[in-house]
């Protein structure tokens, strides 16, 4: 069955990991793992925030995803829970994004503080908020699926 | 750490769903969560097949991946291991994709065969092979990376 919106925005914003889509110029899309926070603090404006890890962005100075996301703004966020054993269980949410920002803490230090606090709040290996950047990506849609019961 | 190309084929082909990304026309991208088969059998050619469900088929004629792949052939399967606490345990593999065919049970009864076995012997709901179609696509190429352990 197909979700409501505030059903899927709140799926989506508990679940803790998620796979990120972007436009790549000749593969067509690229797809990674992310960790992220669903924020709608900016004024109810729902966003996604995907951190960048301060150890990758030493070693590459910019990933493959930021630069997909410079070059087409376009991407999704797919969250789904999977149970091999019972499939009346499986639900997913999809958020269609556009890359809105690259937030660094001294350019905008009141911001980087709420979202480095949400994801700190979330993941217990962010207590340091050991990022360098983070990404922020407006919610343009939202689609969900969950099985039904029974 | 990198992962070897046979170590990510061989993750691949045990992990037991995934995401499939694939291009649209106006939101850049598309991603579902999927079941698959990772499949050698024909001339050892690394394909991934992806069934369509009966019931899926019957309530629309032709799911949105299924236009998106007749449109732009391209396309990333993701599969991953999350583990919310420890993240030393992390790894994911991405195969690069190109949709081959769509195959049909009484167009190609003996792959039908081959690959429904596969299948069923995956996924226990698959015991009676309730899907219309398989999508196969070829792999094209094969990202892996695992977390350091420690």
């Amino acid at each position: 069955m197909r979700l409501t919106d505030d059903d899927a925005w709140t799926r989506l914003a508990g679940a803790a990991h998620g796979v990120l889509s972007t436009v790549h110029a000749t593969r067509g899309v690229d797809a990674v793992p992310v960790v992220f926070a669903a924020d709608a603090s900016n004024r109810g404006d729902r966003r996604v925030v995907i951190p960048v890890d301060s150890v990758k962005a030493k070693t590459t100075t910019r990933l493959q995803r930021e630069r997909n996301l410079e070059a087409d703004p376009r991407a999704s966020l797919l969250v789904d829970q999977w149970d091999a054993e019972d499939w009346s269980r499986l639900w997913w949410v999809r958020a269609d994004l556009r890359f809105e920002s690259t937030i660094e803490p001294d350019a905008r230090p009141d911001e980087w503080a709420v979202l480095a606090a949400q994801l700190a709040a979330r993941y217990r290996q962010y207590a340091g908020a050991p990022f360098a950047k983070l990404l922020a990506l407006r919610v343009a849609g939202l689609t969900g699926w969950a099985a039904g019961g029974g």
